[in-house]
């Protein structure tokens, strides 16, 4: 599938719904869940997509927007969340994501992109020239692939107490 | 983690929103959108999960239950959304796969199920006996499964999209 606005934007728009509906009142058994050491459980993974929007997707999109002379982007922060999530509950995490997402996404409508503007490139800091159009389509799946994730470690959780079943279920190998 | 009723049936009360969430009003090419040939797409997994409230989970929790001569579960028939989907908007399987869900659930609470009921077991067609503890666990973990599932089949369709950035998102893989 091709990067287009009217099919990516409304991906967007839904992530920070789809989390509440998954985790918000859960115990926190499930999350804070991991699949083991150094791995994240679904309140560390909200932290991370809320330190995305902060740091991230839109202002490496203003990056390129403005085709300044250095269009290299801040790399990103994979660790931040470890001490910006620090003392918040998860059902604030969510609103703040929420939140922020919605902004985001205004900001982005209030772009009204063009074809030609989805091809200008800024740097990335490790792979070089990268379209705005790559970028946004890099947002959606990065959200989905938090989504993989905290279904994931959630249903890595019953492993043991599905007895038998677990090899029929491809996700708790 | 062990099951618990206070903690597995959480997820199964949450999983219908979070297919609302996630799917209703999306474009349709995000919900038809498959793996490849003979995998599913959100839509079909959505039947698959109406199906499993139909005639796997509570029906075999009850052949359990009754502790009866013959305890064999019907076999599970992975196709039948094929046909039982045919002609429904996703819309409509959304709303009756809450419906159905929130019956099964009630039927659940309804039974106030001892520690002595959870270790009942009954025959499952292939793997022989098993307990309505792993049955219960089994549904959990099915439920996320096919999140995970319909999360990944989403994200695969930008795997050449975001360009470079394939390359951090292992989901894509």
């Amino acid at each position: 599938m091709d990067f287009e606005l009217a099919a990516g934007v409304p991906v967007l728009e839904r992530t920070p719904h789809a989390l509440r509906a998954m985790l918000e009142g859960l115990p926190q058994a499930w999350t804070d869940a991991t699949e083991g050491p150094e791995t994240w459980s679904p309140y560390i993974v909200l932290g991370h997509l809320i330190h995305g929007e902060r740091t991230d997707w839109i202002p490496r999109a203003q990056i390129i927007l403005a085709q300044g002379v250095d269009r290299r982007f801040t790399p990103y922060d994979r660790f931040a969340q470890f001490t910006e999530s620090r003392g918040k509950s998860l059902s604030s995490l969510l609103n703040e994501f929420a939140m922020l997402r919605a902004e985001n996404l205004a900001t982005l409508a209030g772009w009204q992109l063009t074809d030609a503007q989805l091809s200008l490139e800024g740097e990335h800091p490790e792979f070089g020239p990268v379209t705005l159009r790559q970028l946004l389509a890099t947002w959606v799946a990065h959200d989905l692939g938090h989504l993989v994730q905290v279904t994931r470690v959630m249903a890595k959780q019953y492993r043991e107490a599905v007895g038998p079943w677990r090899a029929y279920l491809s996700v708790l190998a």
